[in-house]
């Protein structure tokens, strides 16, 4: 939403705010609508085109305010969840829709989803070797891997978990491959550990690259581990047809999630998962399992059991406002601005011999060095930085410090890319002219 | 905040974002201001009296803007848990001022506090542990303890954490006491089990009751369990000096929290939290230790390292808006009209015979009780809920079924009082008068 637009429409909703509190005696207490009320009022899909604010403020209080905060709340995120799902092509184990076990859930972050599917996972594998043994399984054997590429938060969720974590290498392109998984799961089973969930990334933090899900999900089917994909940041890629092919192996996952909030032009926070077996999730987080009993039995699912705290925001909404505002259609567009606008950067980086880039692009982000030191691309960045006007941020690729320049502001255009490659440019040349680097 | 004034600051806040939005190539991309900064440019105390909302608005360019969202999120959320913390008058240890290793944090819900606690005990006694032996604690050792009307979400995080609970039964005020915890961490030791936390409750869902938290405390000290305290409604009553009798005994207590969106004007979520040591968490979840040593040598605070998410969203804003807005007294104000309405609904109940009140009133909670079978209250129940007009929940007490009266929405007025009590009388005259219960 532009500036102007936001203006009127954002006052607007400080009206309905006001007419609402104005007028909240007159209100019912409670809703009085029936389970699953949403779905007979909206689509069970995302619109192509997008639609009018006014089409969506109407609706607010055709299809929301019926059934106030809850059961709105968990309603229409579970429509959502599925609209998203469509949207990734994931398979229909993971939607709702299906009518099976699976279904998907707004997390906070990236970080509680994982550990959602690390708990769940551990407590998948301790009920199972309860049912076959009179012995608890010590919790100080179970173990768990991602690459030694993946996000902090997937040992930050081990730690906490209480469960050991094993950082597992990865091959040229930076991709962890199923035979260096399988090693790894014969070889702690050698010594007495239980191996139980990997954590598969698509596109990493540092540089954007992607496990090889295909094998690690066929390395997981067959030695009976969870399998979490993160796909924090690259996931919001997916919807468009050209990127879908990185999701490829998803079939083979338990569980599965991106950040809307990273690409999506949705506000943080707001992290998507969807699982493939509700109940595995329900039971680790449920202290009274005779909750359980609805959920098989058709009824909607009490999210308080997918998740950590008790409460939860409405957070649905801003999913539904941006969908159907833009469309699928713009949303993919949307993506395919930035990584060509990030492949427009590359181009540059490439024409001046005196920077390289070193690591292929794929979506948003670029990663690249002047050539010469460490210390000379630490200066480089340093001043860059230091004069306001961009912002860049290291990392480290085979022992070289690298520059990472991301695309990923909702009003980024080409002239910003050309702004930024002279702002690069202008502090190059100074800390190069300085000399002694 | 009355809905006319409302729609005119709401709009004003509107057309700020939109300028904000027009002009956010003029602005610099990092923020450039020193470590502290915040510090310097607001009080160290929220008001007394309330300020103008315009006022408030001055300052969000003044002392946010050149902030930023960082620093100045941590920043304004470090001095709001002071403010808060001297509202409440928590020993000095618990705040940043103090400059010692104490401070509070934001976190979403009380779940989330008290799994923050649990964690943060689970790893300091297995941390210290592992200084005296060469050998893993089992983690199948550990136990913590909760009163039985403790929150459902204490026996939730012991269940995340991967750890053994015991709940332990209350005195006749439904209070748990220090020698029933102390005979129960002598049981468990005599088994060979790590007693090591021990979560008081002031203020019980269920009844509003308060455990003796002087007697638990003194145990834990004596015992070198953590004591966390969950006092997330009733904590917000302890800024009024009547009620601020409850919390004593915090001084023993290694961490304390309280939700602010429970009865204190600002929006779900925000869960405050102080720690007496906060090295004892970042240990806990820091997945980089080395970053402590910023943390020792006086640094800002890293609240990654606090929590269990990695990214954060700016809730202090709303704590500043609020404790500035409404000034210290008619915070207090407000709280004491809550305390005093249900005084005023627990004196109809008394008059009249056909009912009974069933436990003391402390604070903005009444549980009451048709006098006669549990069927005979469930059926009232149902009615006064399917009428829409007011909405109770029900709970037991002493294996009675007991009826839950709550004032706590920001406009519950006298006359609400008087028509929620017709309400509930109509009900119960109707089902009377249907007789067979």
């Amino acid at each position: 939403m532009e500036a102007d637009e936001f203006r009127r429409y954002g006052k607007q909703m400080v009206d309905f705010i006001a007419d609402y509190i104005s007028s909240i005696r007159e209100r019912r207490v409670l809703p009085d609508v029936y389970p699953g009320y949403i779905r007979d009022l909206i689509p069970d899909h995302a619109p192509v085109e997008g639609e009018s604010w006014e089409e969506v403020f109407k609706d607010i209080e055709r299809v929301i305010m019926p059934g106030a905060s809850s059961p709105a709340c968990t309603e229409l995120e579970m429509m959502m969840l599925d609209w998203l799902g469509k949207m990734l092509h994931l398979p229909k184990e993971f939607l709702f829709g299906s009518k099976g076990p699976g279904g998907g859930v707004i997390q906070g972050t990236a970080s509680e989803a994982t550990l959602v599917a690390l708990l769940s996972a551990r407590n998948k594998v301790i009920s199972a070797s309860k049912r076959n043994s009179k012995d608890d399984v010590p919790m100080e054997k179970l173990i768990c891997y991602a690459s030694d590429q993946a996000h902090s938060s997937v040992e930050k969720a081990a730690m906490l978990g209480g469960l050991k974590f094993r950082s597992l290498p990865v091959d040229d392109a930076l991709s962890l491959r199923g035979e260096v998984l399988r090693a790894a799961i014969l070889e702690d089973r050698a010594k007495g550990k239980i191996p139980f969930l990997v954590v598969g990334t698509l596109g990493t933090t540092n540089s954007c690259a992607f496990d090889n899900i295909k094998e690690l999900g066929e390395v997981c089917s067959e030695e009976n581990l969870w399998f979490h994909i993160d796909a924090a940041y690259a996931g919001s890629a997916f919807i468009c047809s050209e990127f879908r092919h990185l999701l490829d192996g998803v079939e083979n996952a338990d569980s599965f999630s991106m950040n809307p909030h990273k690409w999506l032009l949705v506000n943080f926070d707001c992290s998507t998962m969807w699982i493939k077996n509700r109940h595995d999730v329900v039971e680790a987080f449920s202290v009274n399992p005779l909750y359980l009993k609805h959920d098989k039995e058709g009824q909607i699912p009490d999210y308080r059991h997918w998740q950590i705290p008790l409460g939860r925001r409405f957070r649905s909404l801003k999913l539904w406002f941006v969908f159907r505002m833009f469309g699928v259609k713009r949303l993919q567009a949307y993506i395919r601005k930035h990584v060509d606008l990030a492949h427009e950067f590359e181009e540059q980086v490439k024409k001046d011999e005196r920077f390289e880039v070193v690591f292929p692009v794929t979506l948003g982000l670029v990663c690249f060095r002047v050539k010469g030191s460490d210390a000379l691309n630490g200066e480089v960045l340093r001043h860059i930085n230091e004069r306001g006007r961009i912002t860049l941020t290291p990392t480290r690729f085979k022992e070289m410090y690298v520059i990472r320049f991301a695309v990923c502001s909702k009003d980024t255009e080409r002239e910003d890319i050309s702004y930024a490659w002279q702002e690069i440019c202008y502090a190059t040349s100074h800390v190069l002219a300085a000399g002694n680097l």
